[in-house]
């Protein structure tokens, strides 16, 4: 079986492995063994990989020394499978948190969770903010009903700031669709409700943006692609949708993503490279790269993204918001583009922690027109803030935190002191074994299940029609074995064990988000893709705990590199731990509010004429 | 990717398919495309899918003609992938059901089925039996309480039978081990508590075989193979077995098994083809042959077998005893050999239900040295048989049910027949769709499991120590891709949603337990094995359901073929019905009675010198 000398790693049983700061487990690098290929020569690798003969032998070879084979295929465990990440609700003891009463709307979960969000200081006393700070959905709401903007002007001022956003000058790609027609239908119905004194919620005529991964009338769902909308219609919202427009959310569009979410760009050869407003030279990150700019650039305090493999949180961090990827299972995932079933999860991009957390609460509250999950039956934690969590632990694995280049490692190291020092947060050395071994049994996952979804359409369909780097994941992700797939699900099982464990010391597990910050988007890929496994893996390096094990994790923009990029930190926490978790981002969040600077590209919706 | 012009099957959404008795879903017969092959053609055929280049192109054309790439392979479904048929406790309600107390020991809850037993009238009232009936566990201990004979007497009757069974006369090749010394052992001790009054529970000192899939000190656990045990040493044993021990049951040895469980007829090359104690020229079925056939010929009131695609219940009926395969993870498979994950259980064969009943009950117990699974802390609902079960509704898919040979339909359809005249007990006719695509599904899944967990083992193995026929079996299913095993999956969602609906109008399905009966065993079989895809497609036509959704069922032998070999009608049960399915076997089992006949091959161990 193991031909051309390929030899199976031996795994030891996962309770025998040592998870304390002494332990002898080696920190396996990400061993990419492959160029960065864009232009004509990833059409050419394309072309040797789809061909006969030849191309299952070059993905023989590619995934032996990618080391898939020695890592996964012919490795050796005692653990049986664990398929899908789901944890059973075990009534988490956490501080500071009030349970809501089940059952509650998401416009009453939201009217709850704006209640307990304390106003700015510097709003209160009606001074000038010193510093850069984006408006909020309080601001948006405040001003609503205070009557000083109305949904309808800042609908008007959006649809004008998408326009110029679109333009030669800035080509910025923020949206795949988006409808003005429609979008100022809402908002004159919005409008309507402030005047008759009667907003649904906090969130009535606040602008967001759904990722083109989710259904959303009245638009197709592209998934980022020229065809799936055509065997796939778009019938109606999503859930996680409905939820926000039932609070009075004005949906104003579909974001621009990575082709099919596979990739970390959000470099798409159909709708164009995402910028990053920070700087439009760079990318933004993907593949929710829409949802993440449109935030950064002012457009929006909140949008949607779908995170199966970090895509909510990288392009958060490239772009300096807020990325929150909750528990799996916690939203529904009706009406999301089923391109894997047990990776994939509805995440929230937002201008700071408040509004993700109102969104949070918008998402996960009752609406009687959809069956309930068991889980959407759980009470919602509530967040407080009426007093500093204490006694936080945060488990930190050095050799893994500090695989990132230069600028990131110094800027979270000195976030973590601004914890110690502040709050007196403690950071707790600890091992987290087989990262690596890790990331590519959910490669392996995710692409066999993005792999299996997608057949059906991809048979009947011209293949030029696929962008090209995306072509090539296919032809990879299309060639995994049953075997593989189930042992990649057995170091998930070993995984879940090493971070239940890890828990039982701290309350959460702190990283940086990327290795990377965002990079420079090369002209040769803007037709082709590009394929850049490294700063993929680069990128991605920190993610996989949240897909892979469902885990909930949050990244919190904590500074900028040399080049002015910003840069973020994660926390990944417990499952069901959300609210924990929004709590030490809100903390954090408070220490850095200072340092935050406007990206290049801003538009001020709210800004007095 | 639907080459050589294979087109996959498109499948409507679940909800849409009509079960009622009017659905024009049609049934597909097994299409399977094998000739019978044994001998010299085995190796041949072995050594032509074990070749380079050829061997994946036969196997491509033989997965291909037996309708899985259409079926599977290639299909189009809207459901997501169901990877573990665990169904969460929903509090049944039964009747006549009384719920013991939680936390019961294996014994505790033993004697509580023994008291729930009522007496045989013919045994009050001290008449000989007039027709064949099995000695039970109770009739055990019962001779054991009064000092008519001693678990030492019934040992030494047993070591002696086992022996003249394996003489060259009979070959019935029960076990593949037992130790005298170990037996008589166990019988003194538990002779000297029935000495000193102080038995442990009903089960002390009855004898008990457990197959050789399941870890029983001090035995090797083969697997029915000659190279398993060498490279995983027994170390302990089961949680089933410590169960029964800790009840004073006397394990007798390991039973005789199709070699890694991947076959339906019991014929083992290297331990012999376990025979059929009612003509010992036929098939005992299997895998779990030796437990069956112990039962069937007097050795043992009950053994263990593992089920996990019929292998209880296949030999069970073929041997004319009962065979009980409770839900999925209702009893702990730990120290079972991991050849699958998701469709295997622990099962019981006995000569009586009561005395699967009783067996059931200590399996089910909890021991305090073992941590409990949260199902084990489950009530264990008990059987009450006070009354017969009134306006009970066996649901029946006639085309399916009539999809057998003339004896077993003529013989299923009189026992249902009895049913209604004495018991008023209505049959639904219903359509259960896809069966044949639920049995490849499953093949692939169990297929694919196995040689997942197998494989680190046959890389180092010379494959010469491997039966031809397994070796056959191993080549295919280690030929699956992660996309067919995902769409196997999702098969098993659609099923599970068409049986939940089933069991809204039936408290049970019926269905004959196999489409054929025992069947002779030929020569050229005996050493390579046999192909014999056709009877062993009509072995497990009925199988399926009890595995891939993991749903208890139970057989019951209701009669005797033109031969007089046995057939078995079985009932398939809501997920945790456990009860009520023993419930019902007992009552058709009071119906057959007087028809059982006594087979060729019998020990009968509390015979009166």
């Amino acid at each position: 079986m193991a031909i051309f000398g390929t030899h199976g790693r031996v795994y030891k049983p996962a309770q025998d492995v040592d998870l304390g700061s002494k332990s002898d487990e080696t920190y396996l690098r990400a061993n990419v063994k492959a160029p960065r290929v864009a232009g004509l020569l990833v059409k050419i690798f394309v072309w040797i990989l789809e061909s006969w003969i030849i191309g299952p032998i070059v993905v023989y070879i590619l995934k032996r020394d990618n080391l898939i084979h020695q890592i996964i295929s012919y490795a050796k465990f005692q653990e049986p499978p664990l398929f899908v990440p789901s944890h059973p609700w075990e009534g988490l003891k956490e501080q500071e948190i009030s349970v809501l009463q089940p059952e509650l709307t998401p416009h009453e979960q939201v009217q709850q969770a704006a209640d307990c969000i304390p106003p700015s200081p510097e709003m209160v006393a009606g001074n000038p903010v010193s510093y850069f700070q984006r408006w909020t959905i309080k601001d948006f709401s405040k001003a609503y009903t205070s009557g000083e903007t109305t949904p309808l002007m800042v609908a008007e001022r959006f649809v004008a700031a998408v326009k110029a956003s679109s333009g030669p000058h800035l080509q910025m790609s923020f949206f795949i669709n988006y409808n003005v027609e429609d979008i100022l239908r809402q908002a004159t119905e919005s409008t309507l409700r402030y005047e008759r004194g009667k907003p649904i919620s906090v969130l009535d005529g606040v602008p967001i943006a759904i990722k083109d991964e989710i259904d959303c009338k009245p638009y197709p769902t592209t998934g980022g692609t020229k065809w799936l909308h055509k065997l796939r219609p778009c019938i109606s919202d999503a859930c996680c949708v409905q939820h926000l427009r039932s609070c009075g959310a004005i949906l104003v569009g579909k974001t621009n993503m990575h082709e099919l979410g596979a990739g970390t760009s959000g470099i798409n050869p159909h709708y164009g490279a995402t910028r990053n407003p920070y700087d439009k030279s760079k990318v933004s990150g993907g593949s929710s790269s829409g949802s993440a700019a449109v935030v950064c650039a002012g457009l929006c305090p909140v949008a949607l993204g779908v995170d199966g493999g970090g895509s909510v949180r990288m392009p958060a961090a490239l772009c300096g918001v807020v990325g929150f990827k909750p528990t799996f299972g916690r939203v529904s995932h009706s009406g999301v583009l089923p391109l894997n079933w047990t990776v994939g999860m509805v995440g929230i991009l937002a201008g700071t922690v408040e509004d993700a957390f109102i969104a949070y609460a918008a998402l996960t509250g009752h609406l009687p027109s959809n069956e309930p999950s068991s889980q959407s039956r759980i009470n919602f934690p509530l967040l407080t803030t009426t007093s500093t969590l204490s006694d936080v632990k945060l488990a930190k694995y050095s050799e893994w935190f500090n695989d990132c280049n230069e600028d990131v490692r110094s800027c979270c190291d000195k976030a973590l002191d601004w914890l110690r020092e502040q709050y007196g947060w403690k950071t707790v050395e600890v091992t987290v074994p087989e990262i690596e071994e890790m990331r590519l049994a959910h490669y392996l996952t995710i692409g066999s299940e993005c792999s299996t979804s997608l057949a059906p359409h991809l048979e009947n369909l011209n293949m030029s029609e696929v962008g090209w780097d995306v072509r090539l994941g296919l032809r990879i992700y299309g060639s995994f074995s049953s075997r593989e797939y189930l042992n990649a699900q057995r170091l998930r099982n070993r995984h879940m064990q090493f971070h239940k464990e890890i828990f039982k010391s701290a309350d959460v597990i702190v990283t940086p988000t990327t290795g990377v910050t965002a990079y420079t988007i090369k002209n040769d890929a803007l037709k082709s893709g590009e394929l850049d496994y490294i700063n993929g893996a680069a990128l991605i390096r920190y993610m996989i705990a949240g897909n892979f094990l469902g885990l909930p994790a949050v990244t919190i923009p904590v500074g900028y590199d040399k080049l002015g990029m910003p840069i973020g930190l994660q926390f990944i926490g417990q499952p069901w731990s959300e609210a924990t978790l929004l709590h030490l981002a809100y903390a954090m969040q408070g220490l850095c509010k200072g340092t935050y600077r406007k990206p290049e590209v801003f538009y001020d919706l709210l800004k007095k004429e």
